[in-house]
């Protein structure tokens, strides 16, 4: 029986917009399973065991993990732990475990899964229903299982997956008692008792909406669906109250799984709480719209908001470095990359819902692992077949905002180098003060890094696995990153109300000419009266050994201040041509705004008109060559002041900090250059290419830099700074000589 | 013909040690290539040239890489620069190119490679007659190539290679011109005008004497050999006169290959610099002494000193980790592993000369590359017969000093974790002043670090790529240490003098036990009136997931004093059970001996009797558990104070300080435990086994350790301070307790 068979009646449905149509609605809700594994995908996966090696070695995998934990016997201990404890991983792991054991048992058709999953779900229905509040109480939604309401919507995710597949296995008198002890009051405490959680557009309510989504799906429960879709039904809440993190819980009054679709994605797809939560946000997101899908087909989820959801796993996959590390914009912990299990289903699933793009097989095969569903099915025949090409990441820009009118983030790619230039807008609760920021990545090392978080995610020893108070006091201010911070203040004045108000704006994205790709934008508000306009180049040159980076900001500004520019390089200072002292004893840079969390390892007073900063780190040579003048000052410093349980890693910087002045241009390369090798001790081009930078026309309209090298070349760079339209023609006298080009750069060889 | 038909005659030859005796002597003197190269090798090499992959592909590489350089067209610049700079990479280049070219021309019977050695001979030549000393003038021996006479000496190690694979191409008149004008002179400036360079026991040295003998075996000329094997006849030094590093020249007064081999080398092939100089000894050691065996077989090289060159090379294979990195003990350079072409020349000619153990060729595989040569034939023959086994690195003892009695190095090694216990002789003038200390990997990782040298080797910014001056007042001291630093003074006072005179001495080693590894050893007059004994175990029990380690240091001393006890940790403060406080400022934590140089950035009062200190590193958990009483501190320290030049790395330490005590035992139990994953974000097994330790006898003829584990069992640990033997019956009543064992320890459960 295949899916068009199955569509056996046609049915008049109503939908909340009112309007009235007629859609094609399958049988298969009376079929079980129907929510992510379906009946014919079973059938269809049985027929083509043995024969698609990385679906048999994944289910091998999944077979011999809960054959173990079923040796093991079920544990379900009364909770008591926060992230990292006990209860907290064994109630994590069993979730893991029954989804698994259940899908098992309609591969398999091995009744032991089934048995299993349904002597451990028995267990926490005698232990639910008179199971209080988790006696923990940080939360500002206190689970029952969980010390958080997220937790226990990541449980429900799961197991309403492995009740599907058990389903039908069970008694009509197991499945009331199930689903009137456990299911129906677990989906009602994390919504209709908890909807400070459930009744927002957040990535906790995301997992809110499809844990109580799924299970009303496996159940047939159509007011659970509504109130996934459309969000707790005549809820209204208070739009000033705010969450943990300092967000507000919700502004707009929107709710629901669509809501949070609407909201947070742009059209380019891109997640406007960065990559990082929309990893994990990307598992409830895809898995609902698997099983909506599935059992309402006639929602067209996939197609929803102009397909965003397959778009966003695209843009997530090209905000990874070259090793699939996902860049840690906002609160984002290094090391998560499109290895982790929620991107193998957000692979998969683009895979069979999106258009067969046979570079997702490559990813699939680095992943080394496949869903035990019809999607994972379709890779592994895919791979099989054959199909597999690369997936290359190319420089790309994503915008922001539910209509992509709130800035964005461009990548700029060009060999081994990944600049990665953010000028997102404030990112909801989890967002950082870091307008017009970036970091540069070389080969998926990091050359100038962004902080990430301050977090040890779930590990109990470092403040039970949450967030530490250096994630606002450090990581989320303006000075640790690598942007324009002015008088030790943070953007925003490091208010949220007032981040979530603005945002940067797209001035020009140019990767057409792959050797010259420009990202250039601009921020008004950070600070009252002071304009930041960034442009932001990698660049081929022939005399040049790899991509550099131009980096050309403007700031304006109504008053004097005081603009510190930091570089957060990593490794070992090889040289420099200014001289710098070193004090005797190591004092906090500042008193607030994370400047008490940097130590003066070194000052100097800029003595060239080019400052000139070497390192050395993993085996390769950096060079920092930076406009400066002699009133200039460039410090030394390295992260740990202020840090009385050690909570931050001791990472330098250089900053350049110029004082007393309103309008200044701030304007630096920086080379990647030659290589070290420790076996053959040798040293190749360990020296900058440039022996000079200079600005030679700085204006409303204009910024021309020029670049000399070693060889005795000279290259001109003009950005305009007003009109950066593709067709614009300009033309333009710079002592005497005049240059015309189309366009919103020009980049020559003079 | 083969070796054997050449043959031909029988000699009457004198031994330096008076001894006559009859032996063969070949013909090969009147051929040529002999030295490297044979001319019978040269035929077997053409013979199977293409069926021996990992030779093929090496010659290949050679090929490419002196066929650019053919390209380029010859450089031979006027000598300027220090290490790094353009003239000295260009002779060093040189030299490598000449080498292969050379023999490029005997493999491939191709014209151009010889007319391409035959040119930059000449150019060398017009050169050289008339080339003052180096510029530079930091070296206690100026060369005229190079800076220093060391390098002069490395450029003939390998052109007298390239110019006995020529030698036949060239006229006597060219011949005559060459060795007139550049070999002869060359060779005598390194020597007899450079005595204090050539004229000792010292890796220079090595290099020198390699030098002229084997330039001395291509031109047939017997005082050049004589030379090199026994020294500058008749020449006396100066007992008293230092080197550049603060060692004696030659206090001994003797010299020449020979003793070269004599001196540093125990007998069971420790070579006494550690093994980075080893390493960099090697290369003239062997390829020196295979010309040799190829001219002079009738000195029997490699049965010299019964074999020590073989092995030694096994030795500084087993010195390295498990990712094939040297052990950075003494001043040595992170990174240089056996990776480095100096070990392909090794391991090649361990083979074909040693007892072709066949797990040499598994390292010949992962060097993927062999030497274009009779030995690199025998390994390439060796892999394509299918006998590659895998090297496997046991627990070893290897005893320091010319006859195997001035201490040595003990590595531990169970599963991943290896501990790296040196209790060796000073180490010449590259020793450190670091009695008893140790460092512990784990899977090639480090986990307690030695701090290695302080000098970014060729990299010319970097002080010229020289020592450093922190090199002294950092990383030979004490502090720099994981040992005991006696009143904030090094051991011997930091005096070579006094270091050189002393050691320590073995008190036993055990490696019968695999589950119980240990190594111990004494120390006395590291400072006048205090004993030092330390026993270090690796135990594997089941109680623990890992194997751990059992640190016992006791000290015993005439008066009270202060004893400081680090542990060099890397990565990030997780846990402690004392309350620290870190201070606002970070000052240094003492004037001098290496204390200058650590920023003090937290203290404690230890107060339990357990202080525990976890810490995270490469995703993994360690757990230190310390024995300590409530007059003990705990100080958080960081490298890196009165550093102007960020010359040191930012590297962190735990030392555990007690004061105003005679005789203490310090007792540590180091874990590694569990495992994080930045991509599942689970953390595993994240907290230590260890619920209690503690000392239950510790009298002058036992310490017994009780070490119980969260399961609830306690383990028992006797170690003999006395008498070690293997043999010795010991009873022992402990709290009313009996125990009695035959041996150096006891471990057993209670």
């Amino acid at each position: 029986m295949n899916y068009h068979k199955a569509l056996l009646f046609v049915l008049l449905i109503a939908f909340s917009c009112g309007k009235q149509e007629k859609v094609l609605v399958s049988d298969s809700n009376s079929q079980h399973p129907k929510l992510i594994l379906t009946a014919q995908g079973v059938k269809d996966i049985r027929a083509q065991l043995g024969t698609i090696p990385i679906f048999d070695n994944s289910l091998q995998k999944v077979k011999e993990e809960v054959d173990a934990e079923i040796a093991l016997g079920i544990e379900t201990p009364i909770p008591k732990d926060y992230s990292g404890g006990y209860t907290h991983s064994r109630h994590k792991r069993n979730w893991f475990i029954l989804q698994k054991a259940g899908v098992l048992y309609q591969i398999l058709d091995d009744e032991k899964y089934a048995k299993y999953v349904k002597d451990m779900l028995m267990q926490y229905e005698e232990m639910y229903k008179t199971l209080p509040l988790h006696p923990k109480t940080r939360s500002y939604a206190r689970g029952k299982l969980f010390w958080q309401c997220l937790n226990d919507s990541n449980w429900l995710v799961y197991v309403s997956q492995a009740y599907d597949c058990i389903y039908n296995y069970l008694t009509e008198e197991e499945r009331n008692k199930l689903e009137t002890n456990l299911f129906k009051p677990f989906a009602d405490h994390i919504s209709v008792d908890s909807p400070q959680f459930y009744q927002r557009v957040h990535n906790h309510s995301t997992w809110g909406n499809a844990a109580v989504g799924m299970i009303g799906l496996v159940m047939d429960d159509e007011e659970l669906i509504q109130r996934a879709l459309y969000g707790i039904k005549g809820k209204e809440m208070d739009k000033t109250a705010k969450d943990d993190d300092g967000g507000f819980i919700n502004k707009s009054g929107k709710a629901g799984f669509l809501a949070n679709i609407e909201e947070p994605f742009s059209p380019d797809g891109y997640y406007n709480e960065g990559p990082y939560y929309q990893r994990y946000a990307m598992y409830p997101f895809l898995i609902f719209a698997e099983g909506l899908h599935n059992v309402k087909p006639e929602l067209k989820i996939f197609e929803y908001k102009e397909g965003v959801l397959l778009k966003s796993i695209n843009a997530l996959l090209n905000l990874s470095d070259a090793d699939g590390d996902f860049f840690p914009l906002n609160d984002g912990q290094k090391g998560m990359s499109y290895y982790t299990g929620a991107l193998v289903t957000a692979v998969d699933i683009s895979y069979k819902y999106g258009s067969q793009d046979a570079g997702l097989l490559s990813i699939a095969e680095k992943q080394n692992s496949v869903l035990l569903d019809d999607s994972g099915l379709a890779v592994a025949l895919g791979i099989r077949e054959g199909k597999v090409k690369s997936f290359e990441k190319k420089s790309i820009n994503l915008s922001d905002g539910p209509k992509g009118k709130q800035g964005g983030v461009g990548i700029l790619r060009n060999q081994d180098m990944e600049l990665v230039f953010k000028y997102a807008s404030q990112g909801s609760s989890h967002g950082h003060y870091d307008k017009l920021s970036y970091s540069l990545y070389e080969n998926g090392e990091e050359v100038i890094q962004d902080y990430g978080l301050a977090r040890f995610v779930n590990i109990e020893q470092k403040g039970g696995g949450n967030y530490l108070k250096e994630n606002k006091t450090w990581a989320k201010q303006t000075i640790a990153h690598n942007t324009v911070t002015q008088n030790e203040t943070s953007h925003y004045q490091g208010k949220y109300e007032i981040g979530s108000q603005n945002h940067p704006d797209l001035h020009y994205f140019s990767s057409d000419d792959e050797n010259v790709q420009i990202v250039s934008s601009k921020v008004s508000n950070t600070y009252s009266g002071t304009e930041m306009h960034r442009t932001m180049a990698v660049i081929k040159d022939q005399d040049f050994e790899k991509p550099f980076v131009l980096d050309i900001m403007k700031v304006e500004a109504e008053s004097k201040n005081q603009y510190d520019f930091p570089f957060y390089y990593f490794g070992q200072v090889l040289d420099a041509n200014f001289e710098y002292k070193t004090p005797k004893f190591l004092k906090p840079l500042g008193k607030k705004n994370g400047y008490q969390h940097l130590f003066l390892e070194g000052e100097a007073k800029a003595t060239n008109e080019n400052s000139k900063f070497s390192w050395f780190n993993n085996n390769k040579f950096y060079t920092l060559t930076s406009i400066t003048n002699n009133k200039d000052e460039l410090l030394f410093t390295r992260i740990g002041a202020n840090d009385p349980q050690f909570n931050l890693r001791r990472d330098p910087a250089l900053i350049l900090r110029r004082n007393n002045v309103k309008n200044t241009t701030f304007v630096s390369v920086i080379e990647s250059h030659g290589s070290y090798s420790a076996v053959s001790e040798s040293a190749l081009n360990s020296k900058s290419s440039i022996v000079k930078l200079q600005v030679i026309l700085d204006s409303d309209s204009y910024t021309a830099i020029e670049i000399t090298s070693i060889k005795g070349n000279t290259k001109l760079f003009i950005t305009s700074n007003k009109n950066a339209s593709k067709e614009a023609k300009h033309t333009l006298s710079i002592k005497g000589k005049n240059y015309s080009w189309v366009g919103a750069y020009h980049y020559k060889q003079i």
